[in-house]
């Protein structure tokens, strides 16, 4: 990948230079953007290098890139490398408790979302960075202070001590939901509006083997889940035959809540009874129950994002619950736009950066009223019939006007239309769904061609739609 | 002061010991109270000790104390105390653009909130609690860490750098909105919800001195409010003849706003137009405008409030805006509740703080619910006719039926009825007032013989009132 930068000098050797505190998903693809711009960029990264190591026993629930992701990916010529190691998953299929199962699709033909896994694209993300002379990634390398009188970052190395100190033309934080850029620099500023809220639920990873034959134990290009309401399981394939499964449920004050799992007995009676299909495949459950850590959930929310020549991208500005699996896709999106507005305003940082925090904030915001909103869709609504009926119709009237009526899985999954246009625009739309099915008495029952009448002369009534 | 615990040991002994991080309003009186409980008390207070130095140019305003304040300070015997520096203001005195002015009682008779000097009371109370030999005040003891595994403290101090590392039976964080206990400790803690909103409202100080023969330029005994709509100016009467009044105000995007303020010129035209009669007793306000830092004003919500051996009171749990002038009395009406949960619950502290955190949480977030409203109802409302009637229905109504009817300011300033219980009842009755004013054709010319007859009704009809 060779270098160029904005301003196309030939042989460009603009001192441009960059820090990015994180090599996280945003923060290596951001790696990625800024020296295809000319930029030295200096990546500091607290962990270790997670390629030399054993993959660390996940608390990440596997990752699915919908559109947005791949127009970043593929903005930068990257997509067909990341793609490599993505499954395509074109619906969801629901595991109901009495062993029935039942398939929905997300979309129209191939229209999907892709399981990829946290640990393997970030690696990828980090090596495609690295193929960059003018990328450098460093380690062990903890950001413990923001000057912002002075413009630098100071960094600790987790193994020697040592503090570096450092400054570049601009600083990006993409260091994650608990931000130490954010926490050292923003969070010490007047005025600045933080929140972080925990939801009362927590997660759980399981790793749902492989056949002794390497083949999967449920069908593959699907994601599956197990809704019972107030708390759900989900599965979502992988290459090498496993499936990570992710059992979100309150911590405690509920009947099924993690704080009443607290035996191999007790894990065994929960899984026998409220998910005996998945138990049948996994009667070891109890045995590898604390693989992996009980985690918690929070949506994080700020503002500003940027000042001086600091900006937060990513998680570390709008972290996000993972219902919707946009987490990813947001802060790829984040920089697909901090890079439109590169390219408008040729490095002018301090109106980019204003820009930028104007568009992104409201979508911040909504991407996280979206995962909110889809976990109680997913957990609970997904096995409701008046649901059903509605995303019936709704799936109807998408495949009668495709060009004019999306749904909100849709425009959150497979376009780019802004998250705040896509929540308000949904909501609207579920309200007149539920007016045409109950104005014309709609059931499971009625044939195909009536609805399809409701719904030519619905839209011809509604040519705003 | 004698220290006598709680378990009544004659000559008591008990080696029960316990932390206060911070020397402000609540922990001062905290420390009385827990000397009295018997408890060696040692206070951390980042500052140096305020009775040693000029009082610095205050950022801050006026307070009012009111009846949750009173009682608090009675509860260990130093009410009389604090009422010598204290001047009681039984209404508010509305200063109208044109010049005209009209004065508006707070309760019934004597009821009056009383105004102090931050740093009077705050001295005061520091030295009320070293009169007991059991508490020390350490001064310029920076609180710089919070290790929740060992239950213990660490302290800088700000002169030496020095680090002391301390426990106790029992800490407490009484250290304001930017607690650095809650923010090296509770902070930190996996599932703590935590959010600083700030209000697009600023404020600034401002010192309108005593006639040269020491009298006061506005009348005493009254809080002097000059509501704008979108802006106010506030006046509280100092003993020295002085006013220490604070402009409210956005810090941008409004005609008028504090960064339109940016000349002589500017602040000169601005008093002159606005605030004609206070620019008439102060011509020279545009060379003092820099006397006082500008300052922001936010909401600090968090929990929970307790976590091992720690638990946050008074601003450190729940900082408000002072628009209710509750701020204080919240954090002592804290300690008052934490008083009655220690003589409850014999010093077992797990099951107090327990309490402590699920009693106060509803109302430390009502009283900032409360404070918000209220600076609509300083800055807009009070000038407002519809109100204004609503004001003296609701006075008719309390003094016909003073023991079954509160208005919300009376419920708040006058009694301990819990805030959240105040501010949903005060909301109620608001509704019903205007129930009551729209379906009688209420004027402000209407007989108040009338206006007796339909309250009585109305009371008759709503026996649970």
């Amino acid at each position: 990948m060779s270098a160029g930068c904005l301003n196309n000098c030939p042989n460009c050797k603009c001192s441009k230079s960059a820090i990015i505190i994180g090599a996280g998903l945003v923060g290596s693809l951001w790696a990625v953007y800024l020296s295809k711009a000319g930029y030295k960029v200096d990546v500091y990264e607290r962990r270790p290098d997670m390629r030399l190591t054993k993959m660390s026993a996940g608390k990440s629930i596997n990752l699915a890139t919908s559109y947005r992701g791949w127009k970043a990916l593929d903005e930068v010529g990257i997509g067909d490398e990341i793609r490599k190691i993505a499954i395509p998953m074109y619906g969801r299929t629901l595991h109901h408790q009495n062993g029935e199962t039942k398939y929905q699709p997300y979309g129209n033909g191939d229209q999907a979302i892709y399981s990829v896994s946290r640990g393997e694209i970030n690696a990828k993300l980090m090596s495609i960075a690295e193929e960059n002379p003018f990328v450098h990634i460093q380690f062990n390398a903890e950001c413990v202070h923001i000057d912002f009188q002075q413009d630098r970052a100071q960094f600790r190395d987790t193994l020697t001590g040592e503090i570096t100190d450092t400054t570049a033309d601009v600083i990006f934080a993409t260091d994650g939901a608990f931000s130490a850029a954010r926490y050292h620099g923003m969070q010490k500023l007047d005025r600045f509006n933080y929140s972080q809220q925990y939801i009362p639920d927590g997660y759980r990873e399981i790793l749902l083997p492989a056949n002794e034959d390497g083949t999967h134990k449920l069908s593959l290009n699907t994601l599956h889940i197990w809704p019972r309401g107030r708390f759900m399981l989900i599965a979502l394939p992988n290459f090498d035959g496993s499936y990570t499964c992710t059992l979100f449920m309150p911590f405690d004050d509920d009947k099924y809540c993690f704080n009443n799992l607290t035996s191999k007995e007790k894990v065994n009676e929960f899984f026998a009874e409220v998910f005996p299909d998945f138990y049948a495949m996994m009667p070891n459950i109890a045995d590898l129950w604390e693989d992996h850590p009980l985690s918690s959930l929070a949506i994080i929310r700020c503002f500003p994002w940027t000042h001086r020549k600091l900006a937060l991208m990513g998680d570390a500005a709008h972290a996000t619950v993972p219902f919707f699996g946009q987490g990813m896709n947001a802060g790829f999106e984040d920089c697909s736009v901090m890079w439109s507005l590169m390219n408008q305003h040729m490095d002018n940082w301090p109106l980019i950066f204003k820009e930028y925090e104007k568009l992104r904030k409201p979508n911040g915001d909504a991407v996280q009223d979206l995962s909110l909103q889809n976990y109680i869709v997913m957990r609970d609504k997904v096995a409701d019939p008046d649901f059903l009926l509605l995303q019936k119709i709704e799936r109807r009237l998408n495949y009668l006007y495709p060009d004019s009526y999306f749904p909100l899985y849709s425009m959150v999954s497979f376009t780019n239309i802004e998250y705040a246009t896509a929540f308000k625009k949904g909501n609207e739309q579920e309200g007149m769904l539920k007016q045409i099915i109950e104005e014309n008495s709609i059931t499971e029952a009625t044939p195909e061609e009536i609805i399809d009448t409701i719904l030519h002369t619905f839209i011809q009534k509604n040519t705003a739609l």
